[in-house]
């Protein structure tokens, strides 16, 4: 799309030069056919360094744009990338893709759905009425059970097992909002990776990334109806019990453990080794490995044991 | 069926005038060719104008019925209801009902599958593995992802987006129950109705009402998980994030944002642009809009701030 | 398998005489042909009694095994259990398996998928996208809705409902670890059983035992996102409202009622008609019967009240 469109598409007065834009992008990862946005003056550093053709700017930065980028200027920088994904947003349906290419040893039931663009390893195992999206690539000997869907754009290893009803690479929620309170969908360009020996437990969710991967790392374990926020990252063997949820953003490092029904706030990132007892709430990042937690608010669990003591004798 | 036969099958006696009964409602709705029920003394202004043509009634109430309502007295009326709703349970299957019409420009996959009496409008996407129901109606613009759910008689605005996974429509969770502790299912009547510009995430459930309709209203968002029991109202730009439940016959005002993993008790109303933070847990009505609210028990969220001080003093 | 092929397999020195193994099971109901396993001295008393064929023990216990009983002996039998577990894990497919028998007066959609083995009695609908695994049997009246998944080996009754979306006998969350931290699946040897006029709800997860059954007995109603750990036990009429969550080995006895979002911790026993308001946390056992909780850590529900109290005046 070119430049000058895409300036009359968000209203934004624009009388520069005008050039190809092909894809929107993050500030520090864009090159020069991609358009960013920039609201907020803390990532001003980023924007100096910028490859980006374009950029989407509040007025107030925008003398900070370097001269080989383009500058949409707008107060509402947040809400016109907004608006301006659904434009880029990425197919989910390509009937010009090639067909689906299948490994040795595999069994694909005809009743499971391969989209155009598929790749799948050896001895793979696809069972009916699952779903692998469009440009999704599987590794070997991973099986995929019932009713478990996977979008386009993501990756699967090997020796992973999805179980039914999960659901791989759904939309982050984000949305910009506008002045009077309703939501502008931000439309998701990232995917979802699950490394090797990743477990999948039934009806849990894993939504791809605004830009660039959720991943779940090799040997990670996550059990049934547990929630992965966009862009997560979820350390090597960690351990995920069943209803957890974690916001967006956040990352686990290796062998984490989260109990039953806990939850993390987003953009955290959590010690390699860290254990969360069930019903955790984590709202800071934890920066020494090997501890136990518990509570919410969250504290050190013997902490945690000893207000439960305080507790009680409240009641007395 | 014949007034005569409910009241054999119930096992009431009654020797009244006979009729044709079309169907079960509320006493407020019901009209002549309906029956409705009345077990508990407080809806009795509702009993004294309503039009049904019979109801099921406690016999310390039956004295107020309207002359043109006729009567069968017994002291399990809510029991009685629930076991005469089987028979009157709206179909899921209909070979009779005329097949799907699709509007211009949709794909629509092979394998998804369209119940007859379903209704599409223009540009619409419909994946693989997703189920629409009997009589279903979706406007225009809308996708539903693989493996989403909707139930007979759902009906789904424009421009909506359904995940993967997500059932609309699935039965309220009601039951009466016998003096030995059975539990009697009360068949759901209801449907679901999604306004325009609806997002529901992955997985996400939302129970078709009871009499009338669950109704998501313009432009709100629903995240991956969330549980929306019979009878709610989500009001306009409301944001429900991950893993929130509502229980039956809440409503929310508009643009109500409430944080993952919190619930709301059933029966209640939320004033406009409230806000609950994560994990809050809400038990009675809100009045007052704007306000932020945390815990469980509720309490203002600058409330709640302070008492996680408090709380953390006992430690010392 | 034979026993000398096992442990080579594990990795374990043998040299007593061979003999074939045909499955896994625990100490107390393996016969001669089965391979059972002991880690911990508490179980010692089934130790003496058991009947397997072989067993795989810590070498502090391998003393006390009976004559009859070939012993492989290492100082991990947990994890090498699990390595060898993947050998014995039922088969998901079986070609050579019988065609699946329908009774009378089913409606079953094309675009269902029903394995080999599967075996259905009258009156039966089980709708689009509902998957039937191998040797999965279901009784009479029952109704299978949409994108539903049965793995393979379960019992279905009469008169159930499994409603949209829901997942029966998924893989239990059970793992061994290794000293640097991987963890080892356990695969699943056994099923779930619903009996009669059982009900999930929408998109709930019922997780098969690890060997055995998980039960939900006669009666017994289950919401929507409900998550049942392998092994429980969910008694006759009880109630689990939505999100609730049970840990593994659970055992509720009759009319035991959950509110919503609720959770037990595992290898707990309830006594009947018990019921806990929502939100509880259950991590002992409760041993008289109809008893009302709240809270977590859980207490009396008038003693909850009379906390929120007490806390209130924290704020004062």
């Amino acid at each position: 799309m070119l430049l000058s469109e895409i300036a009359k598409l968000l209203e934004i007065d624009y009388s520069g030069s005008d050039c190809e834009i092909t894809k929107m992008s993050t500030l520090s990862k864009a090159t020069h056919s991609d358009i960013t946005f920039l609201s907020e003056k803390r990532y001003i550093k980023e924007l100096e360094g910028t490859k980006a053709g374009a950029i989407i700017v509040d007025p107030s930065l925008s003398d900070r744009v370097p001269s080989h980028c383009a500058a949409l200027i707008t107060t509402e920088p947040y809400l016109k990338m907004a608006l301006l994904s659904k434009y880029f947003a990425p197919a989910i349906l390509d009937e010009n893709a090639p067909a689906p290419i299948v490994g040795e040893n595999c069994r694909i039931s005809p009743k499971a759905h391969l989209e155009n663009g598929v790749v799948i390893g050896n001895n793979c195992t696809i069972m009916a009425g699952a779903y692998v999206g469009l440009h999704v690539s599987i590794g070997d000997n991973t099986t995929i059970y019932p009713n478990a869907t996977i979008y386009a754009q993501c990756h699967i290893g090997n020796a992973c097992i999805i179980h039914a009803g999960a659901v791989i690479g759904s939309d982050g929620f984000g949305f910009a909002h506008t002045a009077t309170g309703e939501h502008v969908k931000i439309y998701q360009n990232g995917n979802v990776i699950l490394e090797d020996d990743v477990e999948i437990g039934a009806n849990s969710t894993i939504d791809c990334a605004v830009f660039g991967s959720t991943i779940i790392k090799t040997g990670a374990k996550i059990d049934n109806l547990v929630q992965i926020g966009h862009n997560c990252v979820v350390g090597e063997y960690s351990l995920l019990v069943s209803q957890v949820g974690l916001a967006g953003s956040t990352t686990l490092g290796r062998n984490v453990v989260i109990g039953g029904q806990s939850a993390t706030a987003g953009h955290l990132n959590i010690a390699p080794f860290t254990t969360f007892a069930a019903r955790s709430g984590v709202t800071k990042d934890i920066k020494e490995s090997g501890q136990t937690f518990a509570g919410f608010p969250l504290m050190e669990h013997r902490k945690w044991l000893k207000l439960q003591g305080r507790i009680a004798k409240l009641l007395k």
